[in-house]
């Protein structure tokens, strides 16, 4: 036994106790005659006093050296408010240094004054900071509360395999070479897609794991190589269900971690959330949702506008006052090459009733109070328009609709507006390959009432498929799968299978399906992303111990890294000469 | 809603209600006017009635067929008292298939008709066999269970990388060739074991992780080439603290999930458990001990007694009945190569006070006495005795004494003997490279009082070093680390690294335990086995979803398998030539 308490522990009914505590010398204050100890753990911090006796020793202390001590518990003349251990202070009797610590290259602080770089290499020290710790302690107590609650509702957890096989569609595999057969290449499971549905098909019924994933992307930004997904699957189900069920599991969690009661969790279909807000998941944390003014815009004389597809207007509230400055910074914001529009018109809608905007050329007053009236402005607002082909003035509109909303604060990390988007495409149209794709995979179903559109307009067939959106990050998604043979057929044929192909590539999953398949469908929700939202931060890499940077290299532990010769003979492998960057 | 109840759900209360279930057709009987159905799912089996105006539908289902039902529950005239449901049965309304299935290849049943190779190729239908379905439901809960008690008692389960890096030392490692870092790679863990050293000098005190883990070695019998490990972690402890919170969780999980409350727990160090047992795994639901009589059957004329350093006898109770064929097969037993004795000599304590042995030619009646006397065998009992090297003796009596045990019946596998073994050897000889090497890894803290021998003596040195041991398998190990740079340098060159052999190998932690790594150690419990033995169960293929076969291959999904030019192209590898086998 170590230590009788930890540092985050004794109160003021400890006074007089005789105590062992154990920790980090967060700081020490050397007053001459005494000398104060901050002691830290993953508990908290509780202040020591060295008398005269362990002067020398006390003095000695560096910061971050471990330490164990002996002492009592006495009352705080000067009580800190601020720490759960504020009222007391213990009056150490026996010192032993634990361990040394070097001076930590950063300070070990909320705020830390070290860069990205340097505390990725000494991450053991990072995650010593309060925020971190926790980060990690939310995440663990939110994989404990989804595991309650679906383990509530009859779920089971069932492990599936990491060295799976490697499959040609979706994003890249890694692999591992076989050194007992040589030549052949297990692959990282880019989910466990096919396990979840083949144990419908054993009947399992109701499926999850919180489970480690892998993809062989470029990583951008706030990616990872490797991420954690929460895998669900049902069997006899429908989309309701599983909507249902999954918008159980959120409220339930806000209300177990957080202690959030969600107020809404509002439906909307994909063709509404394009319409409305550009985006397959939108923010609806705030409004400023589109209108398409080309009926009062077009044909006044405006070429721009005249020549578009679409001329989408949004409001900003009490914006009228913008600066000419400011006004400019938003045009060059949707003018950077990551938005792309060609320019942004604006329209003031002054308290005195009167229009201010940058194309009074081409519009009088009643003009622009038509716009007003049709985007459902008031005086005090500001109206922003771009135009162009639909699709690509939506997408910009998006991204100015959410900048707006960061600039005036309307989007609140710690207010949270889920959101189903439901009724996706089934197929997207590649390039590329110049074909149909799966938008979401090849075992998505189709809904009924469109599967007459197949032949005529495949882009217009519509999927039972469904992503879950919080303040306007996806942070799952799935479908209802197809389980019957004719309707699988036809889904090939349409994605450009020939019989032998899919075969090839699915063929243990259609064997599968002849053997009484049940009606089925699933979900995943993102875990990493999931935990960043509850801890109200963008990013995602504080909510990973140990996560890799922008090349997928662990800088820490300096990985990746060459094998030996070794290694590679009993592999059967050689490397190439490297080819020029 | 596909469903009103499962079909482990209904009872004599719900007799006239409506219901509507789904699942699939466990059998049927053709009984003329009306068709009785078994229906199966997850939770149960449910008895439905066809009448007539059905019957066309009912007579064309066939084994595994999905379908729906809606139907009045009514009370069954013979009831089955077998199955929860069985006082119930459904008059079926109406009729949907929901999926046919072609003819299962082997039966789903309790006991099937399939083989092994076919049961593996069609896993997903194996899956579906009520053994297997207890099986994967105890892992479940065992799995909930185990996290419920270590969060309870403030341990974090915190997930640590996958894609990792390869080290020289230990088991051969899996490797992931980096296409973003040309000709490097990463290793999939053998264990956390760094990293949740690392958690503790980053201060998280209590970690856990039910975590997969990967070794690329020559497949044995029911070992998997991926398998799941709990993980665990304590800082600021001693052995004690770990014996007793690692034993509270064993105990905690019987009751839970067994309903049986342990009765003891004992420890035993590993000269004695090697001493008596002849294994650092006793298997403790049985006595049988070993009992060294050199003093009393040396010296008598039988040479090979004689020039052995150690003759071992063990006690068969109530065996003197044995017979000639008996015996003899027990002879063979030991000659078996896989045991390798040159022979066994017995001993029958006849009923009348006499004895009977088969060296009768070397030892009188009082002789015999002196043995029986030794070993503490009565009348009615069978000595039976190996001799040899002591080390090689001991081995193969242990191998007769678990062999008797199966025998006679006394490994009962519903009966449950935990034991923690303790102070286990530091270091271990290994004859290929003349050197000593840590039994446990380099991180192992050796003993205080026995650092004296690491000179002279170093195979005497013992380690804070445990297993965890259930009926005979060793279902974990663990050790207090060394958290300073002395006795790990000293460690190290034990080992005969040299100090930059070490820092290369071992570098980022040698480095991190410079900034105050707190005393700490650990434990790592195999959940495989752990879900085996609590299903009283000797293989652990049953408690994995989907596990590999002897060669490391998946049957189901035939992996592993070829991968394309442009994969290899990508990731700068070529395959070499097959080497001849």
């Amino acid at each position: 036994m170590y230590r009788s308490h930890t540092n985050g522990e004794l109160r003021i009914e400890n006074v007089n106790n005789e105590v062992t505590l154990c920790g980090w010398v967060q700081k020490s204050r050397d007053l001459g005659a005494m000398t104060f100890v901050d002691l830290r753990d993953r508990y908290g911090i509780t202040q020591l006093i060295f008398g005269e006796e362990h002067s020398e020793g006390a003095k000695a202390l560096g910061r971050e050296d471990v330490i164990q001590i002996k002492g009592t518990v006495i009352e705080r003349e000067s009580k800190n408010k601020n720490i759960p251990t504020g009222e007391i202070e213990i009056t150490v009797i026996e010192l032993t240094v634990l361990n040394k610590s070097k001076t930590p290259p950063f300070t070990i602080e909320d705020e830390t004054d070290g860069g990205e770089e340097l505390r990725m290499q000494y991450r053991y020290l990072d995650l010593r900071r309060k925020p971190l710790q926790e980060a990690l302690k939310l995440r663990h107590k939110l994989s404990i509360e989804i595991r309650k609650y679906l383990d509530s509702i009859n779920f089971f957890e069932i492990e599936t395999p990491y060295l799976i096989k490697s499959t040609p569609e979706g994003a890249r595999d890694f692999v591992v070479p076989s050194r007992m057969n040589p030549n052949e290449f297990y692959a990282l499971p880019q989910s466990p897609q096919t396990f979840k549905q083949l144990l419908m098909v054993s009947g399992y019924d109701r499926y999850y794991q919180i489970v480690r994933c892998f993809r062989d992307e470029d990583l951008r930004a706030d990616r990872q190589p490797e991420f954690t997904q929460i895998d669900c699957e049902m069997a006899f189900v429908d989309q309701e269900d599983i909507l249902n069920t999954f918008e159980g599991m959120v409220d339930y969690l806000f209300k177990k971690v957080k202690g959030v009661e969600l107020t809404a969790f509002p439906r909307m279909d994909y063709a509404t959330a394009m319409e409305q807000y550009g985006s397959d998941k939108p923010d609806i944390r705030f409004g400023m949702t589109f209108n398409y003014i080309n009926e009062v815009a077009q044909n006044k004389g405006f070429q721009i506008f005249d020549d578009a597809e679409s001329v989408i207007a949004i409001v900003a509230e009490d914006c009228s006052t913008y600066t000419r400055k400011e006004l400019d910074k938003l045009v060059d914001f949707v003018k950077r090459p990551q938005v792309g529009a060609k320019g942004l018109i604006y329209v003031k809608c002054n308290e005195d009733g009167t229009f201010k905007s940058s194309v009074d050329k081409f519009y009088n007053q009643n003009d622009l109070k038509d716009w007003a009236d049709k985007c459902g402005a008031k005086a005090g607002d500001l109206i922003l328009v771009l135009s162009g082909d639909k699709a690509t003035t939506q997408n910009q509109m998006n991204t100015l609709r959410l900048h707006l909303g960061d600039e005036l604060g309307l989007r609140n990390p710690n207010e949270y507006a889920p959101l189903w988007v439901y009724d996706f495409p089934l197929l997207e149209w590649d390039e590329d390959s110049q074909r149909y794709h799966a938008m979401h995979h090849p075992f998505t179903s189709p809904k009924k009432e469109d599967m007459h559109l197949l032949d005529s307009e495949p882009g217009k067939v519509r999927a039972n498929a469904y992503d879950m959106v919080l303040n306007g990050t996806e942070i799952g998604g799935g479908s209802i799968r197809i389980h019957d043979k004719e309707t699988q057929a036809l889904m090939f044929k349409h994605l450009g299978f020939s019989e032998e192909e899919a075969k090839a590539q699915f063929g243990f999953l259609m064997n599968a399906f002849e053997y009484g398949a049940p009606p089925h469908g699933g979900i995943a929700l993102g875990f990493d992303r999931l935990c960043a939202l509850f801890g109200g931060q963008e990013t995602i890499r504080d909510f990973i111990a140990f996560p890799k940077n922008n090349s997928g290299r662990d800088v820490m532990i300096d990985s990746p890294s060459p094998i030996s010769a070794d290694q590679l003979h009993e592999l059967n492998i050689d490397l190439k000469a490297k080819t020029e960057a």
